[in-house]
């Protein structure tokens, strides 16, 4: 069939919460601008797991795994803690990044005018702020083997983790990042420590060759990472598409949140490897995790998974008028003043969760 | 003999130059304030290296060697590339750290009101900053192994490094971290990356361990990574000491160097194991590079020099007063509104290197 199928997942925490109000912007879409979408909710987390003893039921996992597009919420907090490690495990994010090969995290920062007040950086520094951290999601430190703590002659511990990268991992998320680039202002940073580390060695030597190869009319340019990240703070409008590994891109996307005023406001996608079509599996989720100490208060920013759906438009459903549609009525629910509690100035208004989504609907 | 021994090592780049200005503090220090130090200067870089195919000379080696204290001021950038990899290994920064197992590297930030104006965060954001990244400095993924790049038999290439701590790594380190809170604000962040990496758990594992059986008095908290890189963009004025492993540090203390306004503004001082006096060797060293594009020009920003003299009057010759006066001295130049390159407003006066070792001289 030509419908896209779309499973949504609200997850744990602030997740469904969430997750409630990009449904729904998401049907808005479907049903207004004729988008052939079929949806179809799952639940994940406790819940499930006390019916059935699994936090990714058979039933869950089925409809993502036939998805073309799954529309997360969060997983994780406190009130999982009543799932034993090993169930929790067995279902997690790192798994289902592994699982379906979701190779390719792309997180963009754009820097809102309406919450420069908000900001830590200052005005001059945010403004332009427009950039794509792509962030390689199932290999380096987090899957390297071998891995774990063993105890020495002496009785001390030592604890070890391998971080490893091969030729085709290294070029399959470049030629994502090189072929992002061509679409925006055609320039892609390399961000590694190559003064250091062999891994960093291999990773630049990959991405410079493919350059060389098949992107030569984008501008790839190289940081160390600890430069990377004082770059982001002085000023993160210098960058069109950065590319690095993942722990890097862990942390310098969370250095960089700060620039869009707050983690709220992050949407993200990972994207699996090109079918013969060039479509991709792909799984669209808010930066923020599970937040257990709002959760079920209905006052957690919804504009993360919001603008993931926005990303879900310009990518997997190939609608980028209204992909910008759905960005432009962000920003207008927040030039007129929309705020949740993460973004508001003290002493002004702020939005319940369902608000924001009435502000942002009010504005398409 | 009671004279405390200090070795001053310009090296390479910019590094001669600043260095020149915070030797001329240190010896105003010994003769105005009867510091008992003896001086010894020492050469690195290509001229040794052309001279005696060393870049670190056997004279350098041993002023090195048997100093209470380095003032080291920077290497590499491409001047040196007429140094073969494996000279320049030799003598690398990393080897001189192991050499001398210098794990404890301090890197104070302080942001001064003075400079608010030309740091990229709000004044709001950076009032009361005043905190020290303890990055431990000789072990993990900068000197694990296995280590390397291997050929598959696919005839892809393979990089592949190693995290890892052992408890004595870890404790040694967090001992540091502790033992300096008491002196300050009495608060430790311990941060790592324990939801995903066995190192990490075992780094929590042992510091926690070692706060409960000797440290209580001090408050201990835990960050993931990537929070603790958004926390010290988003409200930097909340940390006391920061200890973290090695990688990690690297990363974060360049994120954090923007809160002091300049990289050129940023101290450091990486310390070995106390002796049974509790002494401990100490190579003191501004936190930025070489700076190949601007060296020989005299317009390098020597306060990151010269604050850490203030750090070596303070640890290694044990005079805090002297310390504070030469940090006021400092701070005096600064709202007097000298200025280097790296610091100053458009359109305003800038100072040579030379000029504002003047500016801090005249101010003492
Ligand atoms: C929860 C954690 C495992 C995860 C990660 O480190 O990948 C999160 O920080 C993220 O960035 O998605
Ligand atoms: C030059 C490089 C090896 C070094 C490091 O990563 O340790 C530098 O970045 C530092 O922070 O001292």
């Amino acid at each position: 069939s030509n419908m896209i199928k779309v499973a949504v997942v609200g997850g744990e925490g602030i997740g469904p919460e969430v997750t409630d109000q990009s449904h729904r912007i998401l049907k808005w879409f479907s049903a207004r601008r004729g988008i052939p979408v079929a949806l179809r909710e799952a639940q994940y987390g406790l819940i499930p797991y006390l019916a059935t003893g699994k936090v990714l039921p058979d039933d869950t996992a089925e409809a993502m795994e036939e998805a073309d597009a799954i529309l997360w919420g969060a997983t994780g907090g406190p009130e999982t803690t009543e799932v034993p490690a090993a169930a929790r495990k067995a279902g997690s994010l790192l798994s289902l990044r592994s699982k379906y090969d979701l190779y390719a995290n792309l997180r963009p920062i754009v820097a809102s005018p309406a919450l420069a007040d908000s900001a830590p950086l200052k005005a001059s520094v945010l403004k332009d702020v427009d950039f794509i951290i792509i962030r390689e999601l199932t290999s380096g430190i987090y899957f390297g083997e071998p891995r774990g703590i063993e105890t020495l002659p002496d009785g001390q511990r030592r604890g070890f983790n391998t971080q490893q990268y091969t030729t085709s991992q290294v070029r399959r998320v470049a030629r994502t990042a090189f072929e992002l680039a061509r679409t925006r202002k055609g320039r892609v940073c390399s961000v590694d420590k190559a003064n250091v580390l062999e891994t960093s060695v291999l990773w630049r030597e990959e991405v410079t060759a493919l350059h060389q190869a098949e992107f030569s009319d984008v501008e790839l340019t190289h940081l160390y990472v600890d430069n990377a990240a004082m770059q982001i703070v002085r000023a993160p409008s210098q960058f069109d598409v950065m590319v690095t590994c993942n722990i890097f891109g862990d942390i310098l996307s969370d250095c960089a949140a700060m620039a869009s005023g707050s983690l709220g406001m992050l949407p993200s996608v990972s994207l699996g490897p090109p079918d013969r079509l060039g479509r991709r599996k792909a799984l669209y989720e808010p930066v923020h995790g599970s937040a257990p100490d709002i959760a079920g208060k209905g006052i957690a920013n919804p504009l993360g998974s919001i603008l993931s759906v926005a990303m879900m438009l310009r990518i997997t459903l190939n609608r980028p008028d209204d992909a910008a549609l759905l960005e432009k009525a962000v920003d207008t629910a927040l030039a007129a003043g929309a705020r949740t509690a993460d973004i508001a100035e003290p002493g002004t208004k702020r939005l319940s969760t369902q608000e924001m989504g009435d502000a942002v609907l009010n504005a398409l």
